[in-house]
């Protein structure tokens, strides 16, 4: 065995043991969040209530009992990390756990109308099951409880802390205007900066709140708590720009989506709008095919166009580039990385997963 | 003259002295909540401004300024008159104030995607202009708006108003779902009770949240802030009931609407769910012209069968009977009633008013 293939060997290990560690936090969190996240949903109107219910997998589409898959719990798991990280106890930080992960599922609800997607979590849609008015609705109310559960705790940071996901709230919702918007532009008429921005607002957002929260739910002051939003905000676009490439080139197997499907469904995903925007032969062949229709045989040439463009090559780049600026961050928070193994364990996590 | 018509005269003047008493409460409210409310919208994201900027009446859809309604200001006016009332610095309340606004035309913006109403204060819905998917999101973003204006403040009582309007915006909701789930059942099909309840939680609420922030924000305690929401939330259902009664008898001059809109629109208003459910002949006549289409002939008979059924006249002496236990429920909050002139003019106009 050469050292090389023992270097990655090790490597290989202690990502399975990143991963492993990672299970058992997500596990360990949604048993911990889970009770008080579902006697604050049961808190609801009926009408309400079983449509949430319905979305987080909890209740078949009659009311009947189910034990569907209810999301990994990656930002409630990334409030409480953050919160032990810096000292604080994470019994105290459920309540902020349990409403990143309301407004979480807020918009997802709404993005699922808005998208019209008809499966999440490999069951219905909420609305194509209730309807889009109910759907739209009962997202409203989510929002509502995720923040109320924040205004009714007695913990010295909870107004802080509202006020902070409700700006992020407001940011997820410009990424979601912004997502729509560049849908109806042509190839080649979204910049990788703005897609980028879309991506930060959409999906680093929440991620770099759910760390903040944890944060100010541990104390800490104003620095470590933008850092530890800066943290979330990098590790998020990595995470982003991972789903993107798993997107393009995921295992069919691993990700239960056919091959190509992002190509498919013609998105402009960050590896596309790169190799759209390199000014390289390929660039044009791609935003040739994307002009038409993405058949099978679109979908091989433009996965190649995208890697032959740098596009590939660029995400994984960038992905590596954002977590070194994640780690980075995260040391300004926790000068002691080792109090940050959690945290450090559910960004491996994210960044790692292949669906 | 006769004593009787004197004393008309009188009520007629105090009526009036009321009206335009309320008339200069709301233009007051208006100048000084919108100062605030605008650089609030201001601090939105473009892409999301420009939806609630139109909406608000504030810019056309090309973004030129417009000088448009922006609605009455009706519950702005509640906050700050429910604050004076219990000698709080109104002044202080204009955050509050502008939380409620922007609560408010979260729910019109919601409202009008899902009724999918063309018409909004005499311009084009804001879903028409920009479509559904900006629609939606605006008002994801207003509410969350709303939500951080009072979580940001540092009145002392800013987390109890959080809490307390976080609530009434999951009852609005359950109120909406409501109105939409009655919208598919038959005539007959939905009890008095259902609609006196739904009108509650789509109308009553948010008055009554108004008021009882005004409360809060005069640092009034738990039974003082229970009593103005209750006062609102009566009040609101009086409201509710003379808007029912003007959507089938008011003048078309005066509402700017055709006569017998909401039965053109086979709307289950709670005169017409009065008068199905009077077990009278004329109401059985109801259901059956409901059955069918509303031709012109049809909606001047329906008006009738209301008016034989008992509809109109039950309506008008709940409205009179909710005023009655508003006006009791106020007296409970400031027992001297001289302090609460302003909140009782409101209460007029609302019920009062022509469109």
């Amino acid at each position: 065995m050469t050292t090389t293939t023992a270097d990655a060997a090790d490597a290989a290990d202690a990502a399975d043991t990143d991963s492993h560690e990672a299970a058992r936090l997500l596990e360990h969190t949604r048993s911990a969040v889970d009770p008080g996240l579902r006697d604050t949903v049961d808190s609801l109107p009926a009408s309400i209530r079983r449509v949430a219910k319905y979305h987080f997998g909890w209740e078949h589409a009659d009311g009947t009992p189910a034990a569907g898959p209810a999301g990994k719990a990656i930002r409630p798991a990334l409030v409480l990390a953050a919160a032990r990280a810096l000292g604080g106890d994470p019994q105290q930080a459920l309540r902020p756990a349990a409403a990143v992960e309301l407004a979480h599922n807020f918009t997802l609800l709404h993005d699922d109308v808005i998208d019209e997607d008809a499966t999440r979590r490999h069951r219905p849609t909420a609305w194509t099951v209730f309807g889009t008015a109910d759907a739209i609705v009962a997202g409203d109310a989510m929002l509502a409880l995720a923040l109320r559960l924040l205004a009714e705790d007695r913990h010295p940071a909870s107004a802080a802390a509202s006020a902070r996901l409700a700006a992020c709230v407001i940011e997820l919702c410009a990424g979601q205007q912004a997502d729509c918007a560049f849908e109806q532009r042509g190839p080649g008429e979204v910049s990788l900066d703005e897609c980028i921005a879309m991506a930060t607002a959409k999906t680093g957002a929440l991620l770099g709140s759910a760390c903040a929260l944890g944060a100010l739910y541990a104390g800490a002051g104003e620095e470590e708590t933008a850092a530890m939003d800066a943290f979330g905000r990098e590790a998020g676009l990595a995470f982003q720009l991972i789903d993107d490439l798993i997107g393009i080139w995921g295992d069919p197997d691993r990700t239960g989506k056919p091959a190509g499907a992002d190509l498919a469904a013609h998105k402009k995903s960050l590896p596309v709008v790169a190799a759209l925007g390199s000014g390289t032969e390929a660039g044009a062949e791609l935003a040739e095919l994307y002009a038409g229709p993405m058949t099978p045989g679109a979908v091989a040439r433009a996965a190649d166009a995208v890697e032959r463009a740098g596009g590939r090559d660029w995400a994984q780049l960038q992905a590596a580039d954002r977590m070194g600026r994640a780690v980075q961050q995260l040391s300004r928070a926790v000068p002691d990385l080792d109090a940050a193994g959690d945290l450090l364990a559910l960004a491996e996590f994210v960044t790692r997963r292949s669906r």
